[in-house]
């Protein structure tokens, strides 16, 4: 199979009450595909870079097997900044700094070879774009994962986000944004409304809260990991929407029940990005590691009851 | 088997986003004996309340199996009663009003019949009061469950909750106790400080996120039920607490596992109280309602992955 992912490669500058960056490569685009590339082997990824980047991160990436060919680089142009500030509670934060810079301009063309994609997961960029990307499919792919922010959810992004979500598969976002979208507090109340508007799917990310995925009736939990220290959450949601997406690739199952599983590792592999700064956890994982991480949930949560009737 | 559980037996009065209440009955050992009393059927409670309580409530305890000769009447006093108002996120709540009333004057003395109690569950009260429960009894109980709240961590009551923290097996308390009593904001870090004060193992209640219980260096998660409205939220975690230690009652069986099958039932029962306004959904329940409410606790999180080693 193969994962199509179109987001943001960007730099990021990010201060926690564990320490502070100089500028680091972020983007959703970028931890998803690190994250996926430890379960798919086709991952290509479409994003926009300035000619400031640093190309050897990219080097980095296609070493992992990650198809870069669809990152366009401009010419004398800056890459999209971000600079924030986490609370002690790490779920919250500050944002500093916003350069939009290349980002003013991305206009997401998909390389032929990137048309066929059996998995697309379009990261947190104008529901616009969003449309876009997924016209330029020849077919559609087997699922269609949207991630999108609140951002989106203002009256003049709003009817493109509603076409974009109506056309996804998956919609995956946080609980914040599942109330804003819905205008509901409570998360099943929310979900209902929300699956209503057209996905089969609904992740509800609540951070250290863990993750809600919602299927007709059903509903699935998936707990964060208790950590010693949440050193940056940054990228972490990426980094669990690159997990579950890659692993759904690599297993060729789109089921409910596989889903449950590929939100267990998606969350195994945000575990591990909070352990440090940026990508840089993402960079040095082995199979072995995450397998063990995965053996923690199983131990987090596995319990035995055999029911009375 | 016999559980005793020594603290309030009160009046609230309870506003919501869904509605407000008169005085009705709440209080610790109310919700907690109302929780156990579906498992236990041994259930004693030390309280003490005024001559304005409305008697038929203990009668209605008393017709569940529940011993309530051990609540004190002070003739012409008045009950402890307590009012207070959640917010829209039914996490945060102002007190409108404390009038401790009995509570002032109250001084636990166990009937003999429960000084051979196999399990001790006591709830939020002074500190001194809880050790003076402790060493009524004629042999260590084989579990001794402790509550409490931030107000007994002041320097006044700190050496006397230290000294009954030292002697519990089991602390349950909420998230931000763990963290005020620890000095820790992590969880995983507060708990090792915690567990070194003595108890053996350590339950983080984290209302509509789940609980949390560390055991040596094990941990295990059990979320809240994701439900369409918490209605009202007060006494959920001494319901736990209550269905929690009725469990290990019924069943004889204190070991780390069958705890895990414990939080779950306690879960589940959270889940029923905050369905209606205080006792109200307690007092209707059937086993089997409550095994289906386990049973959607089964679906919420079990998942099937083998591992790859």
């Amino acid at each position: 199979m193969s994962l199509l992912t179109v987001g943001t490669v960007a730099f990021d500058a990010i201060e926690t009450p564990f320490g502070k960056t100089d500028k680091i490569v972020g983007g959703a685009a970028t931890y998803i595909a690190w994250s996926a590339s430890y379960f798919s082997n086709k991952v290509n990824i479409v994003s926009v870079i300035g000619d400031d980047f640093d190309m050897n991160e990219l080097e980095l990436l296609k070493k992992r097997g990650v198809d870069t060919s669809g990152i366009e680089i401009k010419k004398g142009k800056k890459s999209f900044f971000w600079s924030g500030k986490y609370h002690l509670d790490m779920n919250s934060r500050d944002t500093l700094v916003t350069e939009l810079n290349v980002l003013m301009e991305f206009n997401p063309v998909l390389p032929d070879a990137y048309k066929e994609s059996d998995i697309l997961l379009v990261g947190n960029i104008d529901p616009n774009l969003q449309i876009k990307v997924i016209e330029q499919l020849d077919e559609r792919p087997k699922l269609i994962v949207l991630d999108t922010m609140n951002f989106w959810m203002t009256p003049a992004f709003l009817p493109a986000l509603m076409k974009a979500i109506e056309q996804c598969d998956v919609l995956a976002i946080n609980d914040a944004e599942a109330r804003q979208l819905s205008n509901e507090y409570s998360l099943v109340k929310a979900a209902r409304k929300i699956l209503a508007m057209g996905p089969k799917y609904l992740i509800i990310k609540k951070g250290e809260h863990g993750a809600l995925l919602f299927h007709e009736n059903e509903v699935f939990f998936a707990p964060a990991l208790p950590l010693e220290d949440v050193f940056d959450p940054t990228g972490a949601g990426d980094t669990f929407a690159g997990g579950f997406c890659g692993y759904l690739d690599k297993t060729r199952d789109i089921s409910f029940e596989n889903m449950k599983r590929a939100i267990i590792y998606g969350s195994a592999m945000a575990s591990f990005c909070v352990e440090r700064f940026g990508t840089e956890r993402l960079k040095t994982l082995s199979h072995q590691e995450i397998e063990d991480r995965v053996k923690d949930f199983i131990d987090l949560v596995q319990f035995d009851i055999v029911l009375e009737d």
